[in-house]
């Protein structure tokens, strides 16, 4: 693995570790706001994702897509939002978010302004607990992670 | 295709229009302050990239991948933004943005704040003509839209 000493994607988990898989790694970003924001970390130091080979490429998107379809099963959300966009982290990594129409920012960008206070919190909303969540991501990416 | 006539996807192109394959289409998102800024469109009405079938879903990346590409080469931009959010327009389109450092809003989101004001203007900041750009990004597609 390719690592940079001035990176931290390169030197932590960066957020809490879901589970972590030869090529890459799944973390929960523990955002109060948005609990379902889960990120696909690659693990070796690349920036743009069309820096991998289109199979590595690939792999990282089957990651993806499973987390997302882990919470659109256990969530029904209103929306999903994807993005790879390490500006100020140029490391690749996928956020994949869990929206609902009633969350701080919606129909906003997470990176856009609020749109209103959402009391009670965002997690106690969610229809499962997180400790669940995470199990079922760790269930439907252990037969990709080979585990 | 599955059109919804209250979808400004279905209704219409949705920017400036790129190509057209038979799946997908590229357009242009014509923002003055992200003059590099695609869009990959599905042509079909779904709201999440998972609710395409794994091939559909891999050849749309696959699109996407090559607007990154150009971009890239064409353009040596600070960074690559990709993102596919749909809380306006539930209707799966890709965004894919050349980023550079110098931009109204690097390192923020395009959906951030504005960090600086630009003049001259973004476009006339970039190595080559949006046209030739254009250009660029149908000879890179073409074949993967089959003409």
């Amino acid at each position: 693995m390719t690592g940079q000493a001035d990176c931290e994607l390169c030197r932590g988990d960066g957020g809490r570790l879901v589970l972590r898989a030869a090529d890459w790694r799944v973390i929960r970003a523990e955002d109060p706001a948005f609990p379902a924001f889960y990120r696909v970390i690659w693990n070796a130091h690349v920036a743009e994702w069309t820096d991998l080979p289109p199979v590595q490429r690939s792999l990282c998107m089957q990651a993806v897509a499973k987390v997302e379809t882990v919470l659109r099963e256990a969530l029904r959300p209103t929306k999903i939002n994807l993005a790879s966009l390490g500006n100020v982290v140029p490391h690749l990594h996928w956020h994949v978010i869990a929206r609902f129409d009633w969350d701080s920012h919606f129909p906003q960008p997470v990176w856009g302004a609020p749109q209103r206070r959402v009391e009670p919190t965002a997690e106690v909303r969610l229809s499962l607990p997180l400790v669940d969540l995470d199990a079922r991501v760790v269930a439907a990416l252990a037969p990709l992670a080979g585990h």
